[in-house]
This record gives structure tokens, sequence and C-alpha cells, in this order.
């Protein structure tokens, strides 16, 4: 059993691995004349996604990614929103291309992060980029539910018929998590808010996720002592001083006491997420090569007929 | 408690109930000038698969669905028959593709059917088509999973909080039924041939799916009472006659003196995935009419800007 302090399943040493593979690539990609290269849209006021934004050139600047910030007014259409995207799919120097949220309420933002092409779709999030990894293919998934998952991988843990309850059914977490965990071999059970007893499901699970944005769901007497739990809530509350805080999904203090690993929130899913993101960035490059040199290519065409 | 005959959840008359819904709607559109139409693609000997195409092209038929036959030579090449099904991706008369399983061995069957454009992808195996599923837009799903929903929905259970397990996560399958029914609200797991204990989970199930190609695989003691049983499986035994018959994946015979409602092998699942087949194609024209109204209507168009 490990030591107290080594219950905490943090994000830093799992990122620092990421960032590290995705360094190398992008050095290589780079010096074979592709230098990768993330866009960032936001639209209208960026104030509230301003230290996201931050965060994400800090790391992809770190790694040797351009980023580039492209801000359009709040007073953009729908259909001229999508035409800059539709270019931005047809640039060769833009590798990946993520959209900032919040956006203003007239932009429908489902269609709009359809309108990205999904060999550009670093946030995982184009409808076929989700069928992929229903057909097995995990190489480019939504970035919070990818990260749950290293964050699992990194404790070691067989996944190969490990029962995992997920509690949460949202398309880019809670449902991308379990089919990411099917394709390795988990059994999976998905509870969300119409299940009958969460409870019941949470304590049979060698491996919890959850994600419903509700402060401190989770309970010791819901966890299954030995198991790990991944805690991809991020909930602000007031604390005892007075002054606000944030708090996962999980009562960390708690269940620390019955899992063997526990994500802390912050510092658990959240510095993940970016570096799949920057990882998500060179698999897009990766395909994008790859369709350039099967279009262009003539060697293995010949060959082929 | 229904009587023991009421017990077996029949295909035919949810097909039937379909298939009208489906005629209805093929003579609405033909008679505003859009007919229906489906092109079947075969490769090679087409032995194997004619009592499936036939059966088809008699449903399709009977619904006002024109029903064309598209043979393929064995010796074409992938980037040929790739060619061929951009034509009818871009020719307006043809509603949807169907491509007849087995294709030789040096047809990649996944490329061909990604192949084919969502909107006439009518067997709801593209990976947007699957990613859209995952989104909660439930009206194109593979044939199979979304007939065996509607095999569970006409229980008259509610979907809400319902209990499901699904044995089998094959990706047109298992996976499609799992996100349906979680778009419904079910709470569901996933088994397969890597979960520690099948019966363990398939005890506690109130709707129990089974799709593995297992014969009689699922025995009276694995089904919790009163619960429904929908086989997928389809596999052939040699009788007690000495002749081959076919059966499901569940020992019918032992598990309907515990289930509520069993579906029988054959005609329970089968008949209505052609069904579904059929009301696909109408999805696929209401999609792509909507398409050419949103391009070509000038309307709506000027009243957004």
């Amino acid at each position: 059993m490990p030591l107290d302090d080594n219950r905490y399943l943090k994000g830093a040493p799992v990122a620092a691995r990421i960032m590290d593979e995705v360094r190398a690539a992008a050095e290589k990609a780079t010096g074979e004349g592709f230098k990768p290269r993330l866009v960032s849209i936001t639209v209208g006021d960026v104030a509230a996604v301003d230290v996201y934004v931050r965060n994400q050139r800090a790391k992809a600047e770190k790694v040797g990614i351009d980023f580039e910030e492209r801000p359009f007014p709040a007073e953009i259409t729908a259909e001229e929103l999508e035409a800059a995207i539709h270019g931005m799919n047809a640039d060769p120097r833009v590798t990946g291309i993520i959209i900032q949220r919040p956006v203003p309420s007239h932009i429908p933002i489902k269609a709009i992060q359809g309108a990205i092409h999904p060999l550009k779709d670093v946030e995982g999030m184009h409808p076929s980029s989700i069928g992929n990894i229903v057909y097995n293919d995990l190489d480019l998934a939504p970035c919070t539910a990818a990260a749950s998952v290293e964050l699992l991988k990194a404790t070691g843990l067989d996944l190969k018929g490990l029962e995992v309850v997920i509690v949460g059914h949202s398309e880019i977490v809670g449902k991308p998590i379990a089919f990411l965990l099917m394709s390795e071999g988990a059994t999976v059970t998905v509870c969300h808010h119409m299940t009958r007893s969460v409870a019941a499901h949470a304590r049979r699970a060698d491996a919890l996720f959850v994600a419903v944005g509700k402060a401190r769901l989770i309970k010791a007497d819901m966890v299954k002592p030995g198991a790990a739990v991944i805690d991809i809530g991020i909930n602000s509350e007031v604390g005892p001083d007075g002054n606000s805080r944030l708090v996962g999904d999980v009562d960390t203090e708690s269940v620390k006491e019955v899992a063997s690993w526990i994500t802390p929130v912050p510092g658990g899913v959240g510095p993940v997420t970016v570096a799949i993101l920057l990882r998500n960035t060179m698999v897009a490059l990766s395909r994008q090569r790859a369709l350039y040199q099967s279009t262009y290519a003539t060697e293995s065409k010949v060959a082929a007929e």
C-alpha cells in the first residue's frame, strides 16, 4: 500500500513526459520542413479565457509549436466565422485549430466545431474524430478524456478486464473515456443523473472517473478500497477562510483514506489536458503529411497499379 | 407476468410498423419529386449474399424505394471502387449506398465504407455517423444496433435509469447500442471476452443485449428474472435431426422460463434490421433535401444577413 502522500496521482509528471515526447516530435518535423502551428480562435470578449490561452501559448512555445491567436469581434456572424475556418482548413501553414469557449450565444458552437476539417481537429471533437475512437483508432481523442485515461495508465494498473465506472455521460468527457477504455479491454459502466444508484456502481469500480460538475459528490463510502479515482470536476466553493477555492467532484480528503490513487484538484487532470492538446497537434500534423504523401508522392501509387 | 408465448419479442410486428412509416414517407417524398433510391454494391461472387440482397430488394420495393444493384468484378482495385462510389456520392438520383459483405480480401472494407458520403451512409457506419450518435443525434444509426434498440422499446419499459448490460463490444453492434441507450437515459455496461465475470453483470441487467457470435452462451442462471433479453447472435449448429439450424447467442428455451421478453432467432432482430435500413434511407433523403434547401433556397439566407 503506498504511503499517504503517494496516493495523489499528480498531473505534472505525466504532462512533463508527454511534453518531452511532443518536443522531440516537433523538432523532428520542423527539421523536415513542417513546423507545427496551432491557431486559437476567440470570439468577442476574451477576458474569461485569457488565462487559458496564455497557458496554452506558453506550453506550445515551450515544445516548439507556433501559437497564433485570431480574435474575432463579438458581432461576427456564424457564416463569416465558418468562412474564416474554411480558409484555415485550406491553409497548409495551419496544423490545428482550437475554438476557445465560451462563444457568443448567436454562434452555434457545434456547427462551428464541425466546420473544422477533421485533419485539423486537435480538440478531437469533430463527430468523425469521435467515431474514429469507436473504431479503435485512439490517437486523436478529446483532450480532457484522453488526459484522464493517461492518468489511469500512470497507475500501472492492467486495463484488460478492469472494472471501470464513469459518473457523467457528456459527449466530450464521459462517453469518450468510455470508448477509449472499452478499446483497451476494460469493462465499462457509464452512470449519470438518471442512474438508480450511482453509489452501488461506484463501489464496485477498480477505477472511478467522475465528471459531473457537483462539488464533493463522491464520498469515501462510495469508493472501493484500493481503487483509482480520477476527478475531472472543477467547482468553485467558499472555503472556511471566506475565500473561494477550487474543488473537484470528489471529496478528496475522505476518499484519499480509501482509494489507492486519487487525482488532486487542481493539479490532476488539468495540466495533462494541455499536454494532450499539443500531442494531438503532432498527430494532426502526421496525418496531414501522410495524406500529402499519398496524394502527391507517386512511388507507392505506381507500385499499386 | 405475460403468458409463455407472449414472452417472445418477435421482429415482424415491429418491422411492419416501421415499414408503414417508411412507406408513407417515401410516398410523400416521391410526390414532391424526390424518389428515394438505394444502390447495392456487390464485388465478385455474389452467391453468398444473394438471399440478403433479394430480401432487401423485395422490402424496398414494397415501400416504394427504388433498388438498384451494381455488381463489380472481383478484380476491381480499391481505387476503382472508390472512384465509382465518389460518382454515386455526386449523383443526386442516388439516395443511399449499401456495400454487401463480404468483399474480396484486397478491398479494404473500412476505407471503402468511409468513401461513402456521410449523407448517403444508410448503413450508419461512417465514423461521422457513429460520432453523431455520441452527440445524441440518433436518427441514423448502424442498422442492427438500431433494430435491437427498437425491440427493447417495443417492450414498453422506461429506458430512463434502466440497467442495461451489453455483451459484445463490436464497433457496429455493441458500442452503438451502448451510445443509443446512454442517450435515452439508461445506465449502460459493456462486457466482452476480457470481462472478469460476464455472468455477474448479466444477472443484474433489466435489459440484456448479446452480440458475440457464440451459440447459447447465455444460460438461464445468467439472467435476472423479468429481464428483457435481446439476442443478436446468429450461429449455425447441427440439430438433433442431423440438419443444421440457426441459433442465437442465448439458450432460448431455458432463458425463456426466466426472462419476461426474449427475441427469437431467427425472427427477432433480423426482420427489424432491414426495416431500419429503409428508414435510414428516408432519413438520408431528408438530410439531402435539407442541405439542398439551405444551399440553394435564398429566402432564409437573405433573412439571416
